[in-house]
């Protein structure tokens, strides 16, 4: 015996979020039925409507359902000369909760694998070189992930830099505020001595 | 800043699921958004039509769309007179992948819980009662589970039982198979021994 054909549909349906299995998709589709249909509603409303209608910023690839994103179009951002690329919208996210940051962004949506197929223009990187020649942009930060791939990456887009005459910088890395070197790997206890600073 | 309004009510309505909190629920919203929009617009009307159409089988009170479930309308089930109570319909699914019972099934959607305001109509027993009547039903299994609650309902339908003079039994509870003694809790134990059957 199996469920009534909505509900397996349901539970099927569930299996496309990451991080959910058989048992898990079980749970939430009853979940939902026992206790939040409306926000089942909610949800089922708000995933149509973003999968309709969000797409990317024509300027940053950012996600956004406007043509260009509130950073794009926010005056002060647009002033300012100084872009930073990164691989995720979560990125910016993360880098503006630090109010380190007021310059522009340029969001790869993931970054250089060959071996997988993506390519310079896969991760935007014509659309990059178009906005390094036509604006006034005088410093680019690179703030791709510290992988072997977010390192290429950065590598790869310095190049691309130094040939408009940009200056290109990358992201400090080193032990993170809080950490015990005790517990910190080498490769970054290596960075943290080669990129020491005087006091 | 923030993310456009239709992904941040996107991420909003995502923590509804249960277990999904501020994280992972940008994490689904994220995945979704770059990876997999037709599976998000397949759950998305899945969820509606599930929302919409789903409620209670009018026999059994497990969740179907149909009048009645597969189960209280297959004719080998209508004639076995014996009945399994359990608290949810996940439950069904659990026993039916043992191929031990081929009766009918009654679903509480619960338990008896006075503090929380859940009594005997709640979980309705006024309906189980009217088929305890009607029906030519002989035995009655109590599966619901070995909880405090679980162990109260199974005794007030036992009671009920009587009133009506239909035999009650409830699961054995004992030793899991493979499960290892040293590992079991006293109270399981107690029950495992009370519980001995000559071989």
């Amino acid at each position: 015996m199996k469920y009534s054909p909505l509900i397996t549909e349901l539970i099927e349906s569930f299996k496309c979020l990451p991080g959910v299995g058989a048992k898990s998709a079980q749970r939430m589709a009853f979940h939902l039925l026992e206790r939040n249909r409306p926000g089942a509603l909610r949800l089922s409303n708000a995933m149509h409507d973003a999968m309709e209608h969000v797409k990317h910023c024509a300027q940053c690839r950012t996600f956004t359902e406007s043509e260009l994103c509130g950073i794009c179009t926010s005056p002060a951002r647009q002033q300012a000369q100084i872009l930073c690329v990164v691989e995720s919208p979560q990125d910016i996210i993360a880098i503006e909760q630090t109010s380190e940051f007021s310059g522009q962004y340029f969001v790869l949506m993931g970054h250089l694998s060959p071996i997988d197929g993506i390519g310079p223009s896969e991760i935007g990187l014509d659309i990059l070189a178009k906005r390094l020649t036509d604006s006034t942009i005088q410093e680019v930060i690179l703030a791709t992930n510290p992988t072997v791939e977010g390192e290429a990456t950065a590598h790869y887009i310095g190049q691309m830099c130094s040939q408009h005459g940009i200056k290109a910088s990358r992201i400090a890395h080193g032990v993170p505020v809080g950490g015990e070197l005790e517990y910190i790997d080498g490769s970054t206890l290596s960075h943290a001595f080669s990129g020491r600073r005087e006091i």
